[in-house]
């Protein structure tokens, strides 16, 4: 096959989630290459697995008939050229620059939630997540802004798309969903608190087939890595 | 005039610097608006100006007829777009990919390079540079990876172009060389050691007529900020 994909561990990592989601979604064929996060030390068997394709050694890495293309964003521009016709962007100009600022924001923003509320797909963690509400005036700010994104993103689309679904970000599915996809994951998580239509876009994106196929191979994976659970002792 | 550039102060603004160089180098003519760094306070006059353009109140961003695109990768994938002949990504599908892979590892990487040494134009801080080399470990790793990667990309040039010109990181200056031009800058202001080819390019980067002319208006600034200078009392 021509496309694989190097991932982590479906439960624990977010940034192999957007690239997963959204081939799965969009209904690109690729073979899924799982490199379990044993650590980050440089001599770890992840590390030296992933150095000779990507020299930061970090998932997602993209291989394209042995061509290695990492970093999220990119590996997203670089299926949006590949595939034009399963429109990954917003076709419209200004839906694509909008979709690309906002991913771009994701990329190196959000840092309080992604550091207070780790991806931890099987955990029920909503005490943790109060705690976590009632404490980080940070997290609060981040999820401020992600209402205020979301929102204003969601309130300029239709109410119905022609086939009566709910609209998502862009009104069809785009990379800005596959990319905002993990951080519906954490809410649900963590139960931090979103406005209802908010919340209802996080169950539309947990509910897409390209979202859901990934969360149940989180839940199968069973694994439990220590330093990805700064909240619990064990499953 | 249809492009406006919103700006911070070019002694400082790594990433305005970026999309502003980009342009500049590019031919692109665009009118720019600097907002003086007073404070990042919520309450600041910068933080006021911006926040009506970009609702994360930062800068760089770009204003296209009332429309504005932010976050620096964002403005560049948005100006390919609008600018095709001035092929501002390399136009090898291949090295268009690789190129972006290296843009967003710049977008969300290189963190101990960029809280040691932040960028400041004007100041000559080389004995603050080898405190930072001898003691910073994280610098010295940020350093060895863009040894590595400029290194290989540079390594796949021929040694001059048509023109007679050494080589950028993809031949022809691009957004690439665009995203790296800051770092250039913190190489020269703290002295940091790199080997005589990569330093050759750095010097190539600072020549350039995009990038002399960002340094001029820097150097013509004389403007001093506190909370930008953990090094400096005073000019």
């Amino acid at each position: 096959m021509a496309l694989q994909l190097y991932i982590g561990n479906k439960n624990y990592s977010s940034w192999s989630m957007r690239p997963w989601v959204l081939m799965t979604q969009a209904g690109i064929p690729f073979e899924e290459i799982m490199v379990r996060f044993d650590s980050f030390e440089s001599d770890s068997a992840f590390k030296k697995a992933l150095r000779g394709l990507n020299p930061v050694g970090k998932v997602p890495v993209l291989v394209d008939e042995g061509f290695a293309v990492w970093d999220t964003l990119a590996i997203g521009e670089y299926l949006a050229e590949r595939f034009p016709d399963k429109r990954l962007w917003p076709v419209d100009a200004r839906d694509r620059a909008r979709a690309r600022s906002v991913c771009a924001e994701m990329h190196s923003g959000f840092g309080a939630l992604r550091s207070h509320c780790p991806m931890n797909i099987e955990a029920a963690l909503t005490d943790t997540g109060r705690l976590i509400w009632r404490d980080q005036a940070a997290v609060r700010a981040d999820m401020a802004r992600l209402c205020g994104l979301w929102g204003e993103l969601l309130a300029a689309q239709p109410e119905k798309m022609p086939d009566g679904s709910a609209p998502l970000l862009f009104g069809h599915f785009s990379i800005a969903d596959a990319y905002f996809a993990p951080v519906c994951m954490r809410i649900k998580t963590y139960g931090l608190p979103l406005p209802a239509d908010l919340q209802a876009y996080v169950e539309r994106v947990a509910a897409l087939p390209g979202v859901k196929a990934w969360i149940d191979g989180a839940l199968a994976e069973h694994d439990f890595l220590d330093f990805e659970e700064p909240y619990r002792l064990g499953r």
